[in-house]
Order: C-alpha cells, then structure tokens, then sequence
C-alpha cells in the first residue's frame, strides 16, 4: 500500500455504511488518487459504495472541486462580457450546439465551449466539427484565449490538463459499472465545464430512449444536481429538460448534422431543433447580461438567424479554427458517401414511436459513430429522417435515406431502421418537448 | 484490461441492482480472479456491491465453491471413521481447541484441524500450540495425514496451497472496508474448512464485545450461512451461540492458555471453559457416530477427562508435532515472564462487566498478540484473572496478574485492565453461556 497521510479504509467504511463524507475527506480521496497514492481498487469500492449509497449535493460539490482542481482551470477575466457555454448531456441529432453558440456570439455574449466525442449511440460536437475540412479542435490554450476574444466564442476539445482525475475517474466507474450515478455524472459534468472558466452555464438535461437518461424523474433529479453543484460554485445555472424519445431535427450523422445546422443558421432548420435552440440561446443572452429577460434573449436570437448575422458568425468561426469556409457557403459540394438508400414503409400508419437508442446505433453502423473510444469515424455517414412522431405515412412512402460508405451493413441497418419506427392507425398524442425549467428557485413546469 | 469470456461489468451491475448471480457467474469471477484476468478493482467493486446488497445462500455456496476448489481439497478417504472438526469464530482466551480436539480424538473421532494465528484483540490457535518448545505447525501434507491416521487427530497452519482464492480475497477485503459481510465471511470460513477433507463440523459462533459479530442477530445469521454452506456441501454442520462478553476461562496470552487446557484435561478447567468445551467435543463425537445423541457424546466427552485418556492424547499429539512434553507433563517448569504484577480493584462491588474487547487488546500490548500479520508473539506474555462478571471484589482485592516482557508497557496495560472492568453496588443477572443452537432443521433456543 502507498502510504498516506489519512486512512482511506476509513473513508470508504464510512460511505457504506451510509455516512456523509467532509469536504477535506473527499479531497484527501481525489487527490490522492490522482497522484497515485490511493489504488484503484479502493476506489473502486469508494464509487460502489456512493453509487448505492449516494453522495449529498454538498458532497457533489466537494467532488467536482476536487476533480476541477486536479488540473487547471482556464482564467478568462481578461475577456471582456459574462461568459456563457451550455452542456447537453447528450442525444441522437443532437446539433445545437452549433447552431447556438453563433447566435450567442453574434448578440455579444462570449461562448467558450469545450465539447466531447461521440460513444455508442450518442455523437459529439467535436466529431460533427471535424467533419468540416480543416477544422481544428486540437488547439493550445493560448490559441483557444485568442480565438474567443477575436470572435466571441471558441470551439475546443478536451484536454489533459483540464480535470485529469475526472477523466482517470470516468475510465475506472466504465469497468466497474458505477456510471449511472447522479451525483458521480453531475461531478465529472461540472468539474470540465467549471474549468472552462465560464461565468454562467446553461444545461440541456435530456430524457428518453435515445439520452444517457432514460426517465424524466432520473433526469429532474440530475438537472437538480447540476443546477445546485453551478450555484454553489456562483456560478448561475439554468437547466432544461427536453424529450430525447426521438432523433432531434432529420439529420443524424456527423457532416449531415452541420448541414441541418447551416439551415438552421440560415433560417431553415427544423422546428424541434430551433425550438430548443432559441430557448438554450435565448438562455444565454440572458445569462451573457445582453437580455433582461430569456424571452427578450429569444427574439435576439430569432433576430441573430433573421438577419443573417449568426451565420456570419459561424462561417467566421469555422475559417478561426481552419476550416474549409467554401462547405459551409456551399454545403452541396461536400462529397456524399458511396452508398445512399431509402427505408420504405412496409405499411400505412402513423408514427407512434421512433427509438432513438436504436437510431443512434444505425447511425453507428452506418459509421458514424464509434464503439469504442479508439475507433474512426466516417463524416458523410449517417442518415436523413423524412418523417418523425405524429406523420402520416403511406406504404412503400420513405422513412428515411441511409448513407454509408460501408456497403456491407447497409442491408441489416435498413431491417433496424425499420425496426425502430413503430406505425399505428391511431395518430399518437403531442408529446411536450421542453418539459421543465430547473434553476435556483427550483423546478418549474415549462410553458412554451 | 485482460482478456475475459465473461463480462465482468454486466455481473458486477447485476449485482449492484440487487440481481443474484448464478453458480456459473460466480464462479467465473473468482476464477478469473485467481488466473489474475480480473483486476483487483472490478472484485472490489463486486464486493462492495455483494457487502450492501448481499448474497443469498445459493451465493454464498457459489462463493464458498469457487474458493474451495481454488487450491487442493485434501482427500482422507482411505482413513477411516467420520472425520470431524470445529470452527470458532474468535474470542478473547478461546483455548477450547486445545481441550476438546484431544478429548474428540481419545473417544475415537478422527479430528483433521487447520488453524490460524491471532490479529488484533483475538488469539489464534496456532500462536498456543507454538508456545509449546519444538511444537511445530508447518508440516506437508503426507506428514499431516500421516499424524492424522496415528494419533486420530492433526494440528496444522493452513498452507498456500488451501483455498488460495480466500487468502487474495480477504486480503483485499481487509483494504476495501468490505470485511463484515456475513455471507462473505461465512464464504472465507467454509472455503477453508471443507478443504480439510472432513465429513461434518461444528461452529462456535461468538458473540459480543470480544468477538468478531458485536450482536446477537449478526451471529444468529452467521451462524445461518455457515450452517446452510455446510449442508449444501452434503457435511453435516452444527454451530452454536456462545457469549463472548467477556474473556473465556482465567488465562488469556499464548503458554497461559495452554496451561488452563492442560488444567481442562486433567479434569480442572474453569467452569465457563469447560461448560462449552464438552458441549462442542459431545457433538463433535456425535457427529462422529460415536455416540447416538449429543447428550450421549457429552458424557463420553468428560468420562475420557476423567479417566485420563484425553490428557494422554494430548501428550501424544505434542510429541507426534515435535513439541516438548516435558512441559504439558509439568507447566510449572516453563519460563515465566520477566515482569508480572498485580492489577488491583480501586473500589468494592460487584463485577458487572469486563470488556473482552478492551481486555484483548491488553493481552497484545503486554506482547501476547500482534497487531500486524508479520509481527512476533511472546508465548509467556498475557494475563490471568482472578475474578470474573459476577464476583464481589472488596477495595484493593487483586482483579487480575499481567505477565509481559515488555515492562515500558505494563503501567498502561494494568489502567486499560482497571477500565475495561465495571464495577457495580448491584449484583449483575447471570449471562447465559451458550444461547442458540443453528443445525439444518432451524435455531433452537439453547437449554443447558
């Protein structure tokens, strides 16, 4: 055993049988552990015994401290405005976020945005970036201060120095199956957005087949953590809960979703995804101090889409980090992948349900996204919806187009697209897609 | 992560959502464990999960097997008669071994017994009988079973090639504050047992102060698992409760006990001591189908004190192990202690309460017991007392004798002793020894 200057065998007995851990005890663990001192099989059982036994929001918070300060947290007082990034805990179609942060930029609000790379059947901004030639997410943090106070936000991935022990952390609770824990999710989440150095945070906490959270209360309760872990770091933290049942907006996969985010930039995006944007976005211009109210902050950023100026914005953006500008002009240059087939209704109905886990994973296939954290992905890959929850379909109309440069799974992924959309004769209810605000005076039912 | 044919993160989530496990799962965890293809951090991850949401019996026998069949499981086939053995679960003056193995073994019962050496408060067997000149544990298998069939009985250390999954297991249990899990103990206890090759067993399952399972209901349950691993083992298993409140018999320290089990064997024993040790040895030779009732087995058990046969036996046994009889033929030669003094009462009353827990400890700080797996025993260190839970004491009447070698520690050791007992103006209630009876067909209350 390494030695140490606390006992950690105490540390853990205590959380199993039910104790609340201080600030200072879980700080001895955290460090400890990422300087090595503390083995992973005691830690292990430490995230075992809080996966079952939970960690209170004050112990939350105690564990996003420690994580955030086992590496550098970026300093951006010397950019000028209130610093504002959102956070979705991730979905299938998930493109807000590029279509968000040139609006906010474009009202004058500073975005700097770390995002992640797509597993299983999510995908991830930096992956959807990078399907762009040239773009650059690999930056240095100079580089990444420069960008932001030259365009007002700034696109990045992850890097070693941000919250190292949350990323040793998250690589330990994978093989011994204490991920699905609030408390641990909304610790790894804040601590690398909290290193960010944001003023303010916005947070799309989804629900349903196709997001990390399958049920709404789970989702609530995460949204609640998150919010209260931001405030108590002074941070002001807004969250939203959105329906995840089905893919948001058509387009799933990785050059396929810029695209759908062109059109929403250019005025043209799909209902579902500028709903939710101008409210995430609307949020943030509140946030940023350039609203007095979110709905204010909602017409500046219909006004930032209607008047052209978020798209500038964005095609600024793309040629900071390198990115090939004459796509985004002309989005019908990009080459298409090899192989591109429709999925036909094989009945007449209405759509009651579109699995979007299983969306997600026929995306994957296609070659979208990866199985694991090594594997490539493929930019042209993925697939185009023509209806969603609530149309009318005919049979032999087409559901969707499938795009792939890997032939060879073409076929079973047309049996899983099918698979995944459930027809019926009876027109399905409309289903709600923001469902509740949860901020620091707590949970509010959303009315749109 | 090393390559596995099983998914160790699927079983270890099974069980953290309170799944059971199959015998086959089980078993490939422990398997892999061994062959080092599962790391110490998913096992310790499982263990936690097994600690708060417990195994079930079915389990528990999976876990036990699993282990058992990690090392050598001895065959005594080709010696005859029903091979018995007893299990204590520790305590605090616990020389019952010493006395009733030689009576079983007199009487006719073939008693193959592998012990081990005392950590923290408790005393362990083998640390006894190596307070013995020359008595030597470590022998090999041939001689163990060569002793066995000459003397009807054998006194060895468990050895690595016993049950080597336990030994990794508790090891890293000791570490992931995962210990105090009944059907893990109760796993630990019987993987080891039945490895001895015998045919059916008794357990002395202590409880209170001085013991490993502070409460009754813990023991009872205890005393349930084991009992339950044993039958599903087709061994006929009986254990019983016994109160471990406050130190058993007079001597507690290595040489110290043996001379109050040769006092036992020549028909002198106190009265607590022997009370328990011919109600184990009796079930010991019914089990042993030398007697028809346990009744039966007891009074064969103190007729062969009486006659001598048992002491006989014991003088046998220490010869065949190499030890020197000349001491167990006359204790009074055996070197004393350098220093031993006398621990007198500050006050008058009855004793109402001596912490075994309390008074264990002082046996290890008078050099009797280790507080480390590596550290050295002194065979003479320990104490005697003189008076026990129940006894009027009058101001300045002697409590108890402190043997030690280590004088720097006797000035501590005689204010623990005076602390760890209670003195009382009310006459305490009479404790019942021995309270519950555990065999296949349920608890019975225990009437003496």
């Amino acid at each position: 055993m390494p030695k140490q200057t606390f006992n950690p065998v105490t540390l853990i007995r205590k959380k199993r049988d039910g104790g609340v851990l201080n600030e200072a005890e879980i700080k001895n663990l955290i460090d400890a552990y990422t300087s090595d001192d503390l083995p992973d099989y005691q830690m292990s059982a430490f995230l075992m015994a809080s996966y079952l036994n939970g960690l209170n929001d004050d112990e939350a918070a105690a564990l996003t401290k420690s994580m955030l300060h086992s590496g550098i947290v970026l300093d951006l007082s010397d950019i000028p405005g209130v610093k504002v990034d959102k956070h979705s805990t991730g979905g299938v179609g998930d493109k807000l976020s590029l279509i968000l942060a040139p609006i906010v930029a474009s009202c004058g609000v500073p975005v700097p945005m770390i995002s992640g790379r797509g597993l299983g059947h999510t995908g991830g901004t930096l992956d959807k970036l990078e399907s762009i030639p040239g773009f650059t997410v690999d930056i240095s943090l100079d580089r990444y201060k420069e960008i932001l106070k030259a365009e007002n936000m700034v696109l990045a991935g992850q890097t070693e120095e941000i919250a190292p022990a949350d990323k040793r952390l998250y690589s330990l609770r994978d093989v011994t199956a204490t991920v699905e824990s609030i408390p641990l999710i909304a610790g790894s989440i804040m601590s690398k957005k909290l290193a960010e150095g944001i003023d303010a945070l916005v947070l799309d906490v989804k629900f349903g087949s196709g997001a990390f959270m399958k049920n709404k209360d789970d989702a609530l309760r995460l949204a609640e953590t998150l919010v209260g872990i931001g405030e108590q770091f002074g941070k002001e933290t807004i969250a939203y809960l959105t329906n995840m049942e089905q893919p948001l907006g058509f387009a799933v996969g990785n050059w396929l979703e810029v695209k759908e985010s062109i059109d929403g930039l250019k005025g043209d995006g799909p209902d579902d995804v500028m709903e939710i944007t101008h409210l995430l976005a609307g949020t943030m211009i509140y946030l940023g101090k350039k609203a007095s109210t979110v709905d204010e902050g909602i017409e500046k950023s219909k006004a930032a889409v209607a008047d052209g100026s978020a798209f500038k914005k964005w095609v600024d953006i793309v040629r900071a980090h390198d990115g090939d500008t004459e796509v985004i002009e002309n989005p019908s240059q990009y080459p298409s992948a090899s192989s591109i087939e429709p999925v036909k209704a094989t009945s007449s109905g209405y759509i009651t349900e579109m699995d979007a886990f299983e969306m997600g994973m026929v995306s994957l296939e296609l070659g979208a996204g990866r199985r694991a954290k090594e594997d490539e992905v493929d930019p042209a890959a993925g697939f185009l919806l023509h209806k969603k929850i609530g149309d009318y379909v005919n049979e032999n109309e087409t559901l969707a187009t499938l795009h792939t440069n890997n032939e060879s799974n073409m076929s079973d992924c047309k049996d899983n697209m099918l698979k995944a959309i459930t027809l019926s004769d009876n027109q399905p209810d409309h289903h709600k897609q923001i469902t509740h605000r949860v901020d620091k005076n707590g949970i509010h039912d959303y009315k749109s």
